[in-house]
């Protein structure tokens, strides 16, 4: 695992508070704005340093990044690479931290070259950076776990006895997994107003965000046989932010007995950039005290299987002049780990592939402002968040901008995702004459 | 939509009871057993026809099947033939059932295309029919979910308030979809035995089959825009059998409150035989009569949407000398029709993908014989089921193997589905010190 060494430093120009530092180098997958959005063939991978971004496919092609196989970077997802190994991520990863490094003439005294591998941020399109053959979403987060049982079900048993057990997750829908800036459009749908005797079809009343982080699968296992926990973690390539798209008053009609359906499977989005676990590793922290001790095959041999990610959500409505920030909460509250999760979900014998996406769950903390939903920011509308400018909301209205951001910091050392930011539009306009 | 021409005869030799008459013309992936299994390159496209398989791949590459594209048939998934859209499906049946008939005489006058175009069953191994980009399960049995609910939870309130408003479903987990003749090995994972007071992780106790239909999406939506009702039927392209393998101990302990997991994740077994709806099409019935009136995005023009289709599962313990037929049920009890299935899918955005395989649900009758799993037939064990040769049983036993066949009848004309067949290898061998 590599360390943090705070004397390396890139010869490209980097803001002390950028998320991408020369210690992260996260990949993503982008085209130049100029070259329009529907040609696939003009997407490649790239990774973010500063404001800019270092052209992969080019590198690669050059022969500067030491790779065993390939060409992995021009191509319009990360599957391949990503596929390629765990040695090709560490090969990847030298190669790409020298080729920036102030100690390193490869780039830097090669001006007719740094001007074709790099382009501002502000000239790129991000793309969705992986094929997503399966998304998975847990509910990892003790704290809104008891929030969200506590307003639908029984406060006095918010918490259901299998929570402690195990890491309760669901399928999820892979087709509507979508990358950070993709608008989104109000799901209509069924629900039950308790006044009315039956259901309605309306748009939804009560659509919500999820803040969460979802890691990305690196290795596939074998149909039949779990991945043990101690060898988990190889199996992770890195984390991306999520927002776990909601409709509330959808899902607490629909969801009893097989589960969340509808209310989920309009939209789940991420931020383009996937920050890899070799990157995080300096910000390792342990998990929250896990009672009763889990069965043996959740048993890690180390506590420290959390990260310290800060992470925020700010709400921008259309028109507002600035975003209000409503929540600030971290990724280390959350009790079960990532390697939990993955060995639990093929504990009976479930395949995993690489490229898929397994959400946390809400990550919500224990005081009311680390709350990571609107449902529990509110407290089932009961609370109204105030917006800066003299607005207020329960919910996520028309027009309104959800922007979730994180990053990880020691020192001078700072590593982040970016943001994952999505626009709600409003209802198609369905013509029924019920 | 084709009819039935009672005329239509074949030059190949079929018996009476074959599944695979010239009316049916199902679609699969196959290879030669003598190429052996793992050469995804062998694996080509064909028709049964009898108790042979007609090579796709040769037909299109001689030009004989005037599509328009492609090739579509030399590859080892149906995906790109399917996405290449209802045009082309007639067209190839068309040029499939004319090359087969006996008015025709370009295959049959030509003995040596012929020896290379079709093959014995007993010399192809049959491979997953399509690339599986999505699964969804349904619940759409009126007497399994009122079973289930009285077992599982209240026999007051089995069927819970929004299942006559809904066709229920979930997301299931796509990777773990295999072809008839996979072995399944027993899962293993947490449950949760009455007397104990935390659960123990043990091989699953109460394994169970679930008999279903599954039917294949043939056209896509765009995401945030649902499939109106009237326009459903043209996104399907064909049906399957499905056996969605489920551990009902694993189930109970962890579905509350997200749905099924790791209980179905296991193993999601289909039939290598695509049924076409064309060739569906003259079975087609009414569904029972919808009480209350479904809202309007789910109503269809006719009630005639359902398919009168007979449907049996037999249980081969191992070394026995005969399997034991232990349901016999129809697929026209569904509730809801798979039209109204596709539609409440995408009614909140949800974007499907060709190749995407929608389980109907557990299909169970009105009288016990019609129940279709173990759980039901056997009534939560409390009603052994007895098998020829003296065995009982009310679970699925290590060494046994489950067989679902399926098949529609008018007067001398049959199209079948052949088989789905799975047997249950022993738990895998867990060293766990807890």
């Amino acid at each position: 695992m590599p360390t943090m060494d705070p004397n390396l430093t890139s010869f490209i120009e980097i803001e002390a508070d950028s998320d991408f530092s020369i210690h992260n180098l996260p990949y993503g997958i982008f085209s130049l704005v100029r070259d329009g959005a529907d040609d696939k063939s003009q997407r490649r991978a790239g990774v973010a340093i500063g404001d800019q971004v270092l052209d992969l496919a080019l590198l690669e092609a050059e022969g500067l990044l030491n790779l065993t196989g390939g060409p992995y970077f021009n191509q319009p997802t990360l599957n391949d690479f990503i596929d390629s190994g765990r040695d090709n991520w560490t090969r990847a990863r030298q190669s790409i931290q020298k080729l920036l490094s102030t100690d390193c003439d490869t780039l830097s005294g090669n001006p007719e070259l740094l001007s074709k591998a790099l382009f501002k941020q502000s000239e790129v399109r991000m793309h969705l950076p992986i094929q997503v053959p399966g998304y998975t979403d847990f509910y990892s987060s003790k704290e809104h776990a008891t929030n969200v049982g506590t307003m639908f079900r029984d406060p006095a048993n918010a918490l259901l006895p299998n929570w402690a057990e195990m890491p309760v997750g669901y399928n999820g829908r892979a087709s509507t997994v979508v990358v950070s800036g993709t608008d989104i459009i109000r799901p209509s749908g069924q629900l039950k107003p308790k006044a009315d005797e039956r259901p309605i079809f309306s748009p939804c009343r009560r659509l919500d965000f999820e803040l969460e982080t979802g890691f990305i699968v690196g290795q596939s296992n074998q149909m039949g046989h779990p991945i043990k926990v101690e060898d988990a973690w190889d199996h992770i390539f890195g984390m991306v932010l999520l927002n776990d798209w909601s409709a509330r008053d959808i899902q607490k009609w629909e969801y009893v007995p097989l589960g969340p359906f509808n209310a989920k499977t309009f939209a789940t989005q991420i931020s383009p950039w996937i920050v890899t676990l070799d990157a995080l590793a300096p910000f390792k922290t342990d998990c929250p005290p896990q009672d009763p001790k889990p069965l043996a095959y959740l048993c890690e041999s180390t506590s420290t299987s959390s990260f310290d990610i800060e992470l925020s959500v700010e709400l921008l409505p259309e028109g507002a002049a600035e975003a209000t920030p409503i929540c600030h909460t971290n990724f280390k509250y959350m009790y079960w780990s990532m390697a939990q999760q993955l060995t639990h979900h093929t504990i009976t014998g479930c395949k995993v592939e690489v490229g898929d996406i397994m959400g946390s769950g809400t990550i919500s903390g224990p005081t009311p402002d680390t709350f990571g939903s609107m449902l529990e920011l509110a407290w089932n509308a009961t609370k109204p968040i105030a917006l800066k400018g003299g607005q207020s909301r329960t919910f996520i209205e028309d027009g309104d901008t959800v922007i979730m951001k994180g990053f990880a910091q020691k020192d001078s050392i700072r590593i982040g995702f970016g943001e994952v930011r999505g626009k709600v539009l409003p209802a198609l306009d369905f013509q029924f004459s019920d």
